[in-house]
């Protein structure tokens, strides 16, 4: 079961107010193991990247590392050569201050970009952070990594192997925005789990596909999004190895925290009022499954439609014609929470039943393509003029 | 010179009021030659159509042509065969009444989608309308048309072939928005000039690609988007062939007509404040030009930007770094109305010059890439709490 209460072995936290952005609010965490972790992550395809991102990109490589330290309020973002020596001058600072000789400290950050960071502020604080490693939560870590997230986002799921309990936490933060800079995810995971550095790699890939690459809020990429995985072997369990029935416990429970993670994502999307899930069935292939789904989701039209309420199929007929994938739309089925508001490509006149069942929190957009046998299902929210403030006007 | 008065010879127009969506309104429009035309079109390749539509596609490819009628409150899209059937009847009674044997009349729609036309009162309007061609001008039928456009839009042109004086006229309608539907835009443009068929769609096809589809309001493409030509001929000019001067001088005068159109369209974007011209300038090549500024244009982040005056470059190069186009982000020059806020991918502290100028209503995003001969420009408007109102709450 997923809770928010137990954390894996041998983990401590921290967190230190740098006052980065505002002052009086913990805008830095320390996750950090008494016991060298193999790591794997997951980084933003965007070609402009933080220097984090390229550090974490080549240090993720190595065999050992002992955590990351993370701060909002400056996405140390197209801040040139000053950006990566802050970056290196984060880490060191920890490594030191811990005397690690060997293993990775990594560094991320989000919010503000084209801003050096305010190193002046940001090493003593760490120093100060390092001291107190244990004093602290995961909960508050989650809140110390927060931008325009309303809420904290922790999850932990315990699960036997070998007999033995291990555990999984995770930490996320959302689409938050603050200017001038754009919605970043950092999603933070620990276990104590025994397993080798390939099977953690290849079991992180997977779930993140089926999770946090099936979100959309706006469309953009981030320039610093980054998922990372700690393994410390805290459990003591044996060692799990690639297509093992160990490794598929692991690889489904860690599904299991970053979909429940990148769910809580979406429900705190900018101005969201509702969730939408658009479950695209039958297409000829997993590219055009995907390719519609996103097409649906993606759609202003669809979005602002969910929000007031609005059964308007044709809208969601419109994004799937334009998608670029070939399909008959006289076969198609659109379901809006269990209505059938579309039959054989036409409207079945149950607009009113399907205006009722909008009310609810999570909408659910079924469409039946009957091309193939291939589905997909992609998650996004409403779009509602709170988004609109939020991005124009709460960015100074 | 461009200008609303002119209109090409031997072109009659008419309105009349068949209350399809609201009563007291004149909704429909009628284009009619009295001389027999050749006609080209472009339409929409949403694989969702109207019948309009696919009825428009397969003539066109007739030789002669005589008009079209056009309707607004009902896309007739999702309408099955009887969504052809009175596509047909609405053409067969216009060439009846006027007698027309051999020549087309086309039929084009926009609003409602899933939703019959109301046949019973538009066959008595078409009839009564045919009657009153002549008896109103470009300027009504260019207002019979509209959705929910704030201004109708209408432009005429002339031009000097071979010593003749020619008019090239146009309407269109804008991304209004009616629910349940979507988006949709419509062009008629009419000419007096002589030109042969192949010439007259050649050049369309070039001004169009040149104006209306550099502009994007939602990215979502509609199942009823017509541009129709129609050459009566009446100007009495020697007939204009492709690659000749005579057809560069038509087809300059044409460009700078669906260009002012296309522009008037996104000055009239849902619940905009600005039009935003992104000039992606030096990429390797025109697919990459397009595409970076095509994904600039289509971000809402950027888009809530520009409405909030916040000159957010981090913004527009988290946008270009996610095109998923390769080029080095350190080349980059970023000017937001001529003020440089990004030199060598780095911000230039002009964030309060650069606000300023962000009051104005014409924004123009040039950004100077340096990896090649390529330039593009797409053309779009800020995004508003309107917007979302628009089409979340005023569509019913």
């Amino acid at each position: 079961m997923i809770n928010n209460y137990t954390v894996p072995k041998e983990f401590l936290f921290a967190v230190i107010d740098a006052s980065i952005k505002i002052p009086n609010r913990n805008d830095i965490a320390i996750l950090y193991s008494k016991k060298p972790c193999v790591a794997a992550g997951v980084f933003t395809k965007n070609i402009v990247k933080s220097p984090s991102v390229t550090y974490n990109m080549e240090r993720i490589k190595y065999p050992l590392a002992y955590g990351v330290i993370v701060n909002s309020g400056n996405a140390n973002a197209c801040t040139g050569t000053q950006g990566m020596n802050d970056v290196i001058a984060m880490s060191q600072t920890v490594k030191d201050k811990l005397t690690i000789t060997e293993g990775e400290i990594f560094v991320c950050s989000t919010g503000i970009i084209g801003v050096p960071l305010p190193m002046e502020r940001i090493i003593p604080a760490i120093n100060k952070g390092v001291s107190r490693l244990g004093q602290d939560s995961l909960m508050e870590a989650a809140k110390a990594i927060m931008t325009t997230d309303t809420f904290p986002k922790v999850l932990s799921k315990t699960l036997e192997i070998d007999g033995k309990t291990a555990t999984i936490s995770g930490i996320t933060k959302g689409s938050g925005m603050i200017s001038p800079n754009m919605a970043t995810t950092l999603t933070f995971i620990i276990t104590d789990a025994v397993i080798t550095k390939s099977a953690l790699k290849s079991a992180l890939k997977k779930s993140i596909e089926r999770s946090f690459n099936k979100i959309t809020i706006d469309g953009d990429m981030s320039t610093n999004d980054t998922v990372l995985i700690f393994a410390n072997g805290a459990c003591d369990n044996l060692k799990i190895k690639e297509n093992t029935p160990q490794y598929n416990v692991f690889k489904t429970a860690l599904e299991e925290i970053t979909m429940s993670l990148s769910n809580m994502i979406v429900k705190d999307g900018e101005g969201a009022t509702k969730t939408i899930c658009i479950e695209l069935i039958g297409a000829k292939n997993q590219k055009d499954a995907e390719k519609l789904a996103r097409k649906v989701a993606d759609s202003m039209l669809v979005r602002t439609a969910v929000y007031g309420k609005d059964p308007n199929w044709g809208r969601i007929m419109c994004a799937l014609g334009g998608a670029g994938v070939l399909f008959n739309p006289k076969n198609l089925e659109i379901y809006i929470n269990n209505i059938q508001i579309v039959a054989d490509g036409l409207g079945t006149k149950k607009e009113a039943e399907a205006a009722c069942v909008l009310d609810a929190k999570e909408i659910n957009l079924r469409i039946i393509l009957k091309e193939g046998k291939y589905n997909a299902k992609i998650f996004t929210c409403d779009l509602t003029e709170e988004y609109i403030k939020i991005n124009a006007h709460y960015t100074t």
